[in-house]
């Protein structure tokens, strides 16, 4: 808990590039000291550097823990009861930026190493231990790192971030995270903003940008319009559909969150947690033209601009989906719409029956006592593709979550009880995979 | 001369409620010189009165100028080569703010009373002098006035502000000015922005409010898809084509000043100037939804708003339109989204074959020495509904205008030329009318 502190107290906001004159050094210390043989690697375009570090162990199986150091702007100040990098113990939690995510899982994995250190003088596996500088900014520069030095973290199996208990404190555990494409679009149809007396002849980028958009949902169904949208899809296993069946209905809790009477297609039960983790979505992130101040002004808006963003499943690929929607604009006749390729991230899944998943699961009902829900996909985005599929590696999660910790949000904490079952359920896998690897 | 540089010099800014202790008592002492009886008028809701000042003379016809004293922001101030309201002669042009719109033509009109009353002692017909104190700000408490008072400021005939000189130095004639219609429309779905990974199921207010945008207007033709949107239009007249035929052909400045290499459809010639002066539009002043500042930020928006002007053309009424606007959202699903009515102004247009018209532009070629322009209309809106057809006067326009007078924009000016044309067109068309009044 000390080290934790230590870690909390360091920032290392990679959206405002806040102490990574400092932070890496001191992972890579925090390593060095449980003997993971640590280094600082540098990624490419000077972004953040990520921390390896490698031990072997008493078998031939090797595992990795991917991390990250990074964490998300402490901000808004206002609303944290204490300071966000001066860690401090209330009510059984300990409060600051990062006590969760992801430094209470850097912690309590090695945590989980120091005890086979202590105990036994060895590790059950050979492991791998990979902590990232830029998770919270979209892992922009790990696809160049993983192309060049991959091979080095690569692993028989993979331990993910981000699991731990749900809101009914079962184990909770994913497997997959979806894709994204982010674009902007823009329009500029004059030389500059028009009288708007001159409507009745003169081209509208307002009218232009969102006619383009228009075409590409379809109001009826929500289904997105272009052409080869769906085409790359895998389509969910019998055992995936199950598991998604099997999750808790959240749907109450999302109605209150958000004021929504119903969601899209007035859907609800299985098929809402279907359409959330199954499907891709086409969103718009923002639009804006000509002038939104107070009162009137009878302008006719020179340029347009909008920013959207795809989810996508497996197999869909961002580059892929780019093409098609440039394609499907044109062939609507909107060529005049300019597209800009914000940022791509593939999408990763790991088959539910994996041994990999089994063996975490069977450890997580061991060290929770209760059977763990199995989600097979978040709907959120990461960078599990480079290491599930470039790499190769079934990848499942374990960790110290729990709804109460707030993360990302002021006031993130982490219970000590909830790191204590991080760090444990982290030393069942290890000795469960030293044990038998891959095997059933 | 010296009189324009007193007015000019009293900042009258409406928009920025500049000047407005003194200028209307500067504008009423004008009137007084000349024996014309002036009081400041207060209008509705305290804004910026109006000053009316009337005055006999040998006939029995009666004769109204309409004008204003309030000007529109000099902003941006570091374009103009001398101050604004500091009154400066160079080449052959007084600089200043309102030096030609509006103030010029007050001036200009005052002088040509003055020349009768020193050369005869005496006015040819009876006159009404209206000089409104918010035309720049859209009127806004004229129409109060005009309902209450109107009666007082009702005359045989009306001379409009606006007119003068074109391009090629013809004399140049408007008949009437469009109504408009300015809305807001906004829609919200979410108690706050949702992350983007809600998409595959959470409703989108930037969805839901473009989609409702785009039920408004057709895009394969540009036309208004609002039902009944055209039912109340008065058809144009043979001689209301022929005038818009006969006017100069300006389409290549048009393309010049915004960049564009064709019109709405396509369309060009008569048909170009046609579709500008007589059609309605449905114009987009700005939208707004989400997030639009540098890089990605996958929001799924809870609120959208766009804001709409509709320029109306004889006998369309705004109130009428919004009423339509709201059924055909309803009718099309969209009742979810609210729409504001931010102001409404009727449009107005004197027949062509008024003998009024004949008379001005009769006398403009006297004056001026070239057959004049008569454009049955701008493009653009003014509040002259509540003398054209609430008080039922005909309307033409005489005046100081001139292209290269920069109304509205750094470095107004006016030539002394165009300032003598417009006096003497003024005293020809009081001289004329007190003889003849509206007979053929």
């Amino acid at each position: 808990m000390e080290l934790l502190a230590r870690l909390v107290q360091q920032p290392s906001v990679s959206a405002q590039n806040m102490g990574f004159d400092k932070a890496p050094w001191l992972v890579k210390d925090a390593l060095d000291l449980v003997g993971l043989n640590a280094e600082i690697v540098p990624v490419p375009n000077n972004g953040h550097p990520s921390v390896f570090g490698s031990i072997s162990g008493a078998s031939e199986h090797t595992l990795l823990f991917y991390t990250h150091y990074d964490v998300q702007p402490a901000e808004p100040l206002e609303l944290w009861d204490s300071e966000p990098f001066e860690p401090s113990r209330r009510d059984g939690r300990i409060y600051g930026r990062g006590t969760s995510d992801d430094k209470g899982n850097i912690v309590a994995r090695l945590a989980a190493i120091r005890a086979f250190n202590e105990v036994r003088g060895s590790l059950p596996c050979n492991l791998k231990f990979f902590v990232e500088g830029e998770e919270e900014i979209g892992s922009r520069n790990l696809r160049g790192l993983i192309e060049t030095r991959g091979q080095e973290f690569k692993a028989d199996a993979c331990i993910w971030e981000g699991g731990g208990r749900n809101l009914s404190g079962d184990p909770f555990i994913y497997l997959g995270l979806k894709g994204v494409l982010t674009i902007g679009m823009s329009v500029k149809l004059l030389h500059g903003d028009a009288h708007s007396s001159y409507a009745p002849i003169l081209p509208s980028a307002s009218w232009r940008l969102l006619q383009a958009l228009n075409v590409i949902k379809d109001p009826s169904d929500d289904r997105c319009l272009i052409s080869g949208f769906y085409d790359d899809i895998r389509p969910a296993t019998d055992a995936e559909n199950a598991a998604v069946a099997s999750l808790p209905d959240e749907s109450l809790e999302w109605q209150e969150t958000f004021g929504v009477e119903s969601f899209i297609g007035g859907v609800g039960g299985e098929d809402l947690r279907r359409k959330l983790l199954f499907e891709p979505s086409a969103n718009i992130n923002g639009f804006e033209s000509g002038y939104n101040g107070a009162g009137m002004k009878t302008v006719l808006p020179a340029e347009a601009k909008a920013k959207m963003d795809f989810r996508l499943v497996p197999d869909m690929r961002p580059e892929d989906i780019f093409k098609k929607l440039r394609a499907h604009l044109d062939r609507q006749g909107f060529e005049d719409i300019e597209l800009e390729y914000l940022a791509g991230v593939n999408p990763a899944r790991t088959p539910i029956d994996s041994p990999w998943v089994r063996l975490v699961a069977e450890t997580a009902e061991e060290i929770y006592g209760r059977k763990p829900v199995i989600a097979p996909t978040m709907a959120g985005t990461g960078p599990m593709y480079e290491f599930a599929d470039i790499l190769g590696m079934p990848i499942a999660t374990s960790g110290v979550d729990h709804p109460s910790h707030k993360i990302h949000a002021p006031n993130e904490n982490i219970t000590e009880e909830d790191f204590l079952y991080g760090a444990k359920h982290a030393a069942l896998i290890m000795q469960r995979f030293g044990e038998r690897g891959l095997e059933e």
